[in-house]
């Protein structure tokens, strides 16, 4: 029998952190070795970050940028593997993490979710396929308590389209449209945004032709999806080279 | 044998007012007696204002603000019922309908839909019947030669179930969402547009509570639809007395 | 201050029974007093049906057609109220919780979600304001486990929009289309299923006419829902007069 | 400058003859040489069947699966390329096509929308990466007077999700649900049906998984779409090596 993998909690005390605990211990061949959250959080059972990356073979990270991108540095030391799902990322930090994944097996993914990483390379390729009087639309729906739009998803997906029809999503994207904004300039890709209620994450990338309407679309139900695609991440990075590797590395949906 | 209902076209040259027209000339019980257009705009068969004016029972009026406000003003002096689509109207021209309202019946609407007409009841009841905490939102899809956003019809809709709500749209809309916006502020109408292709006209008015969404839907899929409408309003107005209507009153959708 | 609502909950060991339960203990007002099963059924704390009878001022009953026509007996006999969440009861049953309503009062719903009950309402509505040429349909999806199709709800929606137009749904319900089955018969209501994943429930009603279509849609996301209403319904019933009643009684959707 | 493509209609007379002739007409490289129908139908400007055959490169052909396989003969025999649209073949009638496309190359497609073609290749890839607990569903809605069900483009859609998924659709599918019908079969791959208005052809491929559902939906808002898929076809097979092909071929949609 193979000896089961050891996970250790970062931001264990946060929604994410919690759920990602529960699913780890309820996993087979998975063994949850310890919790940790930043100095000044208190919980029953958490041990100092230091312990953690000595116990553990690979850490899940859902807490902030700055946060993900020290422990990053940490990992590299010990030879720990990281999975991180913190989002907002600066240059800085994202050289912090590249340097990391120098030393150690890295998954830094914006959305676990399997069928959102599905639909990012569905939109790449009908974006690639269609003529360009096919119009590209980003929808997405979030619950009421989010604070920013688009959704980093949407704009993930928009870049993945626009990259795919050798745009710049920086200089196609309309992230908004208010008043008299003159008719849609071509190549553009549009964003529009829903907030209300619970709603978990709703996402539809749209290609508006003549006469005709292709439009991608994926619905989380829960949060719990995210937190099974991190395990999931774990699972596949624990023992992998020295690297940094997205979702659709741990999902196999690259070439 | 009822004597057919005598109808003349505003903006005859246009793509409403030709569609109109032909649907006119296929409708039992209409005669289309005489076609018009603004000063410069030359077309097989057109007659001036005046002369429609003494021929006509109802004018169809799918033309611009300025020029509806004018020709209600003709028309009210020769008691000739007006049917107008126009959009964008300031005060001083909604004044000057509403006096010539006074002396002849006006349907004015901005949407000529049976489906949109009823969709903006039900919303209202919707509104009205569902708590505050299930949050509205108003989405809509056009082609992508419009130059507004959002369209009139979903900021009428927004209005509509703003009112059964006991709000001012005006200070309820939430028009466009990006950036760090911030969570979703109780009691506001969030609008989201998409605009590409040929996309006739899609409306829906989303109720996002908790663990439940109530959505309320409309699709237009061809341009006639507006002008069947316009024709029905003619049909309806013809002989009415005096005074300012709507498709609501059209379609019997009050009270 | 009021002495809070004595509540006890049939059925106590089942899914729905326990969500109810964790409801009760945390709402304010209400005091779970009782909890019971069938025999046979073991649990911590399950106490005889006599004993919750004679605690409760509210039974909340999620268990099956039998077990609640029995119930609503005893209950009758106690003067205890009764919200009955339980489907498919034969015309025995019916009578049975007919003659009980006699004497206490029982809410009795196939579905206690707020949304569904108003769009219950909207749907006839619209019925009864589009013409015959708007074809109705019901649509509807559910998890993978679920036996019967169509669901009872999207029979309950076929049915009030049956009787707006005056029609009778056992006669007018298409429940499935496989084959050559023709040109659609005008006044059929069509019924189409879709069953996969966990999909707690989606439901629509679809108005297709000549270039338009009207669609008034639900998304329950999560069975919790279902438990929150028949909790808001046990604090309705309690003390009011004999009668049997629904969730639009509940809720204040009828005229 | 290139000579025009020489184009024939076969079953000129009919609704998509009609619509196909007129893009013919309007098409810059085109050239409209012959329009034909079956012996018994009249129509200005018809011509015999031999005649259409002398004068084409290409002869466009939505007609019945008998008239087509039969034409097919004869136009390997003279060489001259057909795109067909009809649709119903038997097996002897496919096996004649197939003979004739050993002397000429011909184009046979069950739907010529680009959108839908493009989202069978995109429903195939899906089910491939998607793991077996993600359920496959196809859903369509079509206009009133549509006599088969599912129609012909929503079979091809789940014969490709099931064949890339190693499954016979024959045994996968689960083509209509009414009754007391069971928890849903792992593996199969049920069809959903609307009928109503003049819904020109709406199909989606749901794949729900656990707490999340991807969905790839397509909507023709119009029946010259498919004529212009045929015009495409028409342009594409000119000169092309004897052969069968389909509308992947032709938009570059395979490997």
């Amino acid at each position: 029998m193979t000896a089961p993998i050891r996970i250790a909690i970062a931001g264990a005390m946060g929604r994410m952190g919690q759920t990602v605990a529960s699913l780890v211990e309820a996993a087979a061949g998975l063994e949850l070795v310890a919790r940790f959250d930043r100095p000044g959080v208190d919980g029953e059972g958490l041990v100092p970050v230091d312990e953690a990356l000595s116990r553990a073979d690979v850490i899940i990270d859902f807490t902030s940028a700055a946060a993900s991108a020290d422990l990053a540095a940490k990992a590299a030391d010990r030879g720990v593997a990281l999975v991180i799902g913190s989002t907002g990322f600066d240059d800085t930090q994202i050289a912090a993490i590249a340097a990391a994944a120098g030393k150690t097996p890295i998954v830094r993914a914006g959305n676990f979710s399997l069928g959102v990483n599905l639909l990012m390379g569905l939109a790449a390729q009908a974006a690639r396929a269609l003529p360009a009087e096919f119009d590209i639309e980003v929808f997405e729906a979030h619950h009421s308590r989010k604070v920013d739009a688009p959704s980093g998803t949407a704009l993930m997906l928009g870049g993945a389209a626009a990259e795919a029809r050798g745009q710049d999503i920086a200089k196609a994207a309309k992230r908004a449209r208010d008043g008299i904004v003159g008719e849609r300039t071509p190549g553009e890709i549009g964003f529009s945004v829903v907030r209300g209620g619970d709603i978990v994450g709703d996402h539809s990338v749209i290609f508006a032709g003549p006469e005709e309407i292709l439009t991608l679309s994926h619905s989380a139900r829960s949060r719990t999806l995210f937190a099974r695609g991190a395990v999931v991440a774990a699972r596949w990075v624990a023992g992998r080279p020295a690297g940094e590797y997205d979702m659709q590395d741990v999902l196999g949906l690259k070439g």
